[in-house]
C-alpha cells in the first residue's frame, strides 16, 4: 500500500518513539499524543539517536522527512491519520481503553495496531465498535533499526487489513511477520521468554553470573543467530543428511532432565539483587545512554555487513534502499564557480585509518559516491569507472564530520567524462580534491555509451 | 602459555576438523586420528572451507601453516602432543573409552579438552590415570570462526590445568568461559535448548513454520544477540531507571502460563515429517554445503563489522590479529625492477562496487595498506598519509581474485616519500597503478620525521 500522508503515535516512549522515527524518514507525517508530562522531551531523546543511526544504516538522509507534532487530546492525533500505532504501557485494561477511543476518533479505513509483545489482539479489540481494521504488530527495539514486526490478527479483525498492514511496513523497511495463530506471546517472545527463564536460573543457581551468561551468547550462538534460526543451524548441523538426521540424532537429548524451564525463579528481594548488582558490574559505569549509543553502533555495523553480502536483515535494509530511500538526488543547478553539490554525508567510524582520521580509502569512496550520483542526477542508468583518479588531500576529519561533495564537469563525451572534486567540511574547509577521468560502464562492467539526454545534461554543466 | 609445537586432535568431524583449522593457523603441527574410513576426505573438505574463511576474515595468511598428518592409531596421534583436543560422538561411553587411551599415551603434561556440548567431565575422566589435567572445552560450530570456548572441570581436574588452558585457547584466538558449576548442558547449551524446546513447540502446535521460527529470530533479537545478551538487553529496556526496573515491572509477565518448556513434544513420525519437510522449503534447494558457504560468508561480514567497532566478538578477533596473527612483514629485496612485494591479498566481496568489479576506493584501500606495511617493514613506528594519490585503473576483478602490490620507493627524505605502487592479478595482469606522495604521521595523525634507521631502509630501496 503507497504510505499515509499522516500517522498517529498513541504513547511515545522508546518503543513508540521508533516508530515515530520510522515514519518520519519515511516522509509521513506524525501527530504524538502521550500524556506522560515528559513525553516530549524523552521523545525527542529517541529521535536524535534515531536520526543519527538511521543516516549511518541508510547513507544519507530522505528528501523529505515528516512533521512532527505532539497534540493535547488522542482525538486530535488520530483526526484525518491513515495509520495508528499504539505503544501504551502493557496493561490490557490501558491499552483496551486507549483502543476504544482511537476506534472512536480514527477515519474509517485507517489501520490500528497494537505494539503489544504478548497480549493477545481479540481482548484488545473487544470494546472496539470496528475492530476490523486492528491487529498487534509488534516491533523490537530499537524499532528503526530492527526489521522485524509481527502481525497478528483477533477474531474480529478482517483478513484484509492484515494484508494491507504487511504492506504498510514493508514500506517503512521492515520485515513482517505474519503469525497465523493467537497465542501469547506471539512467536518471538516465546523464544526471548524460553532464553531468559534459563537466563535466570543461570544465576539464580549461581552456575554463571549476568556478564557470563550473556557472553555465553554474545560470543558463539548469537553471532550464528543475527544470520539464521535454530532450525537451519540444525540443518547445517546435520550435514549431508540433513534434518531428518540431526532429529534421529539428537532428538533423545532432549529428554534429559536439563532444564527447569516451567518454572521461574522466585525474584525474592536478594536475587533481585544478586542480578541488579551483577548488572552493575557488567555495565561498568556505561550509563543506559552509553549502551543504548553501543547498541546502535554495533547494530548498524552489522545490518551493514549483512547488507552488503545480501543476508537475513541486511537483505531487508538494502531492498529498503533500492525502493524506497533515496538520498535527495542532486540538484544539477551549477554555483557560481559552476560546480554541483553531489553528495553530502557524515562520516562514520568505520571509514577512518589507524590515527582516526578520514582515510585516503573513504575519500575516494565520496568521489566515486559522488561520481554515481551525478551520473544518476543526469538521468543516466550507467555508472562510472574511474580509470584515473588524482586525489589530493589536505586534512584528515574525525567521525561525526558532516562532509560535502562538490563537482565540477570539466568535459563530457559520449564515453568519457572528466571530473573535478572538492570535499569540505561543513565550516567550508577543504579535505581533499580530486581530478577523474571516467568512463561509463553497465551493470555488468563493460564499457557503454552515456544516453543522450544525459550527455546533454552533463554538457550544459561543463 | 605458549602454544605447544604439536596437538592431536581426536575424531575430525564437523567439530574436530575446525579445532584442527584453529591449531594449523596458529603454526601448531597437528596429528588426527579419526577411525572413519572417509575421516581424511571429510577433514580436508571443512579445512578447504576453514581455510577460505580464515584468509578472509584476517586479510591474510600465517608466515608458517602447521603441519598436518593423519595417523593409523590414536596413540601415535597424542604421542609428543601438548595438547590434545578429543571430538568423539556424544556418547559417555565411547568418550571415556578414547579418553582412557589418550591418557595412557599423551605426555605427562599434556593437556586434554574434551568438545562434549553436554556431558559431564567428572564422568568422562573416570577411568583416566590421570585426570588431573582433563577438562571440558566445547566449541561452537564453525569452530575456526567463532570465539568462544566453554570451559568446564571435573572432580579430579586440577584448577590449574583450566588456568593453563584459559592461556591455551585465547592463543588460538577463542575467548574462553569458563563454567564454574559442573552442571549438564554448561551455560551456552542450556540457553540453545531452551530456544530449541520453544522452537518445537511452535512447529508441533501449528503456530508458526520452521522458516517463519526462523525469521523470527534472524530479523528481530537475533541481531542484538550477535552483540550482547539477554541481560544486557534488557538493562537497556530498563532505561534510565536500569535493571532493578526491568525486573519490578517485567518480572510479573514470567509468571503467565506461556511455555511448555518442561515437556518436549512426542518426536513422532509425523512430526519429524513436517519438520523435515518445512526445513527442505526453507532451504529452497540449497545443499548444505550451499548453506555453509552461506553461514561463513555471512559470520566473516558480521565479524568483521564488529572488529571495526571494537565490540563483542569482533574485539576478539581484533586482538587476536593484533597479538598473535601477523600476515608476513614484506621482505624489503627488491626484485629485478627494484620493486618490493608490500601485500598480497584475496578480494572479499565487500570491495566490490555496484558492478561487481573492484570499486577505485577498494584499490585506494589497497595502496593505503601498502603503504603502512612498507614502514612496518622499514621498521617505522609512523604511519602513512597520502598527500597526493594518482590512481589508474585498467581492469575490475571480481571476489576472489588474488592480488598483489609492488612497490618501488622513488624518493625517500625524512618527512616526505614519493612511491609507485602496481596492483597486479596472480597471472600478472596490471589491476592498477598509483604514484603516491607520503608523509609520515604519528599515532594521531600529526606530521612527524621518520626514524633514522627505517629511513637508510627505505633510502636503499631507491
Amino acid at each position: 500500500m503507497p504510505l499515509p500522508d499522516k500517522a498517529a503515535c498513541i504513547g511515545a516512549g522508546v518503543i513508540g518513539a521508533g516508530w515515530v522515527a520510522r515514519y518520519l524518514w519515511n516522509g509521513v507525517d506524525v501527530a504524538v499524543y502521550d500524556p506522560h508530562p515528559e513525553a516530549e522531551r524523552r521523545c525527542r531523546d529517541v529521535l536524535a539517536t534515531a536520526d543519527a543511526s538511521l543516516e549511518r544504516l541508510l547513507g544519507g538522509r530522505p528528501a523529505r522527512l515528516g512533521a512532527l507534532t505532539f497534540t493535547d487530546s488522542l482525538a486530535d492525533a488520530v483526526d484525518g491519520a491513515g495509520a495508528v500505532q499504539e505503544s501504551a504501557p502493557e496493561r490490557t485494561d490501558v491499552k483496551r481503553k486507549i483502543l476504544a477511543e482511537v476506534d472512536a476518533h480514527a477515519p474509517a479505513d485507517a489501520l490500528i495496531g497494537s505494539s503489544t509483545s504478548g497480549l493477545l489482539p481479540s481482548w484488545l479489540q473487544a470494546d472496539m465498535a470496528r475492530p476490523e481494521r486492528f491487529f498487534v504488530s509488534h516491533p523490537f527495539n530499537p524499532v528503526y533499526l530492527l526489521p522485524l514486526v509481527e502481525l497478528c490478527a483477533g477474531e474480529g479483525t478482517d483478513p484484509q487489513a492484515v494484508e494491507r498492514a504487511k504492506g504498510l511496513y514493508a514500506e517503512l523497511g521492515m520485515r513482517p511477520l505474519h503469525v497465523r495463530k493467537e497465542i501469547d506471546g506471539f512467536v518471538a517472545d516465546r523464544l526471548l521468554e524460553a532464553l531468559w527463564r534459563e537466563a535466570l536460573w543461570l544465576v539464580h543457581d549461581d552456575v554463571a553470573s549476568v556478564a557470563e551468561v550473556d557472553d555465553a551468547v554474545r560470543f558463539g550462538a548469537g553471532l550464528r543467530w543475527a544470520l539464521m534460526g535454530t532450525y537451519q543451524t540444525y540443518r547445517i548441523a546435520g550435514g549431508e543428511e540433513g534434518m531428518r538426521h540431526f532429529m534421529a540424532q539428537f532428538g533423545p537429548a532432549l529428554k534429559w532432565p536439563w532444564t527447569k524451564l516451567m518454572d521461574v525463579p522466585e525474584l525474592t528481594d536478594a536475587l533481585i539483587d544478586k542480578i541488579a548488582e551483577q548488572s552493575d558490574a557488567q555495565a561498568a559505569g556505561r550509563s543506559p545512554r552509553d549502551l543504548e549509543r553501543e547498541r546502535d553502533r554495533g547494530l548498524i555495523a552489522l545490518l551493514r555487513a549483512l547488507e552488503s553480502e545480501d543476508l537475513a536483515g541486511g537483505s531487508v535494509v538494502g531492498a529498503y534502499k533500492r525502493a524506497r530511500f533515496r538520498a535527495a538526488a542532486p540538484d544539477l543547478t551549477p554555483d557560481t564557480e559552476g560546480r554541483v553539490q553531489t553528495l553530502t554525508v557524515t562520516l562514520a567510524p568505520d571509514r577512518l585509518d589507524a590515527t582516526g582520521g578520514l582515510s585516503a580509502a573513504a575519500c575516494q569512496d565520496l568521489v566515486e559516491q559522488a561520481d554515481g550520483a551525478l551520473l544518476q542526477a543526469a538521468g543516466s542508468a550507467t555508472r562510472p569507472f574511474a580509470v584515473e583518479t588524482s586525489l589530493n588531500r589536505s586534512a584528515s576529519p574525525g567521525a561525526g564530520a558532516r562532509l560535502t561533495v562538490t563537482t565540477r564537469v570539466v568535459s563530457a563525451a559520449e564515453r568519457v567524462l572528466h571530473l573535478a572534486h572538492r570535499i569540505v567540511e561543513a565550516d567550508g574547509r577543504e579535505i581533499a580534491h580530486a581530478t577523474q577521468t571516467l568512463h561509463p560502464v553497465d551493470d555488468t562492467g563493460r564499457p557503454t555509451a552515456l544516453e543522450e539526454t544525459a550527455l546533454a545534461r552533463l554538457q550544459a554543466l561543463v
